[in-house]
């Protein structure tokens, strides 16, 4: 078994051009000294200039993305092999990130890291960067199942949702990157299933982390 | 039951008065604009500076307390209030969070917020901050059971930990809130068991989510 988990539409991505000359961006790239197209998008930092910005609720939130990645890559059966992580970006980018590798856990370091990759859109010999929408990675990793998780999706608990992965060799299960929203039609498309398995909205990093640790649980048993 | 999380001899604190003249925290003292003694301790940014400091592989790592506190207070167990977090620090402060508060997900405003509660010492509604032990701090909670969490301790899975703990009131578990080493000796004092649920080192932020998930999951069914 491989699991591949799709961080999807995930809220990272560098400062668009069409804000690229708006007050809080401006003045985040003099005091950085840094032009504005290799900076990520910050809600936090450009709060102002996303004000008019489409689908802006869904975007700028690297620290999310981040949070969510280490939440995997922590993991026992991330450190032994059985997971891969791809971050797909919302504007169709994808992060291969190699089996085992292990991402900064430093805000900062994971920033700089991120947006070298981005911008330069160089691979690593741990990350690899490309253009592709989800249903092109999907094409690429050829799943033999797709799960997409949301509250949208119906009610089924954790345990049962592993029992079927588990009998797969190479399923992905996808999560929203972002902070709220939904999934767009575009990727309910490509899904098999779309699931919940809490009632309440979960966190990314949460959806994650509990997903992990209730295969690997299955797993060691 | 309120299951009482202490983040243990957590590696966060200010910049000790012995660095303040070092290039290090000079440099980024400027940088910010902000004088030394307001200033998190980070080893990503202060690292030449904390090459002779006591402890040094215990300390400087608000980073791990960050993600940490956030794989608690993101949970449904959290928000519906069956959880209350103290983080205490290595230099004996403790940060008292509310049941059901949120803190900051971005690095950077829980960075201003520690650093403004630690430098003041003023509490808000939401987190007191105040001078104690460990010891202090348990006499203040008087747990009836206070399990410390450690590769150290002896083996035993989550759930055996977990059906221990429910039948408790108030319960304490104690995690260490650093990336290297091990609780102190006045720590394991203070202790009824010490116990360790993986057999490989778990960072504090995949321990806190996994308790806090299988305690969870035993509450609701």
């Amino acid at each position: 078994l491989k699991l591949n988990i799709i961080i999807a539409e995930s809220a990272l991505e560098l400062i668009p051009d069409e804000l690229g000359s708006l007050p809080a961006v401006v003045n985040d790239s003099k005091r950085r000294s840094v032009e504005p197209a290799r900076i990520l998008l910050d809600r936090s930092i450009h709060h102002a200039a996303m004000r008019r910005l489409k689908d802006r609720f869904k975007r700028g939130r690297p620290d999310l993305v981040h949070i969510t990645l280490l939440s995997i890559t922590s993991t026992p059966l991330y450190l032994n092999g059985f997971v891969k992580v791809y971050i797909h970006t919302y504007d169709d980018m994808v992060l291969e990130i190699k089996e085992t590798t292990r991402p900064p856990k430093n805000y900062f370091r994971f920033r700089s890291l991120i947006e070298k990759l981005l911008f330069e859109k160089v691979n690593n010999d741990l990350i690899k960067v490309y253009i592709a929408s989800l249903s092109e990675l999907l094409e690429m990793i050829r799943p033999d199942l797709i799960i997409g998780l949301s509250m949208q999706g119906e009610y089924e608990n954790l345990e049962n949702l592993v029992k079927k992965i588990i009998t797969k060799k190479n399923p992905a299960i996808l999560i929203g990157g972002f902070a709220h929203g939904h999934f767009l039609p575009n990727t309910l498309k490509v899904l098999d299933e779309l699931i919940g398995i809490d009632e309440m909205p979960l966190d990314a990093h949460v959806v994650a982390a509990r997903l992990v640790y209730e295969l690997e649980r299955r797993i060691r048993k």
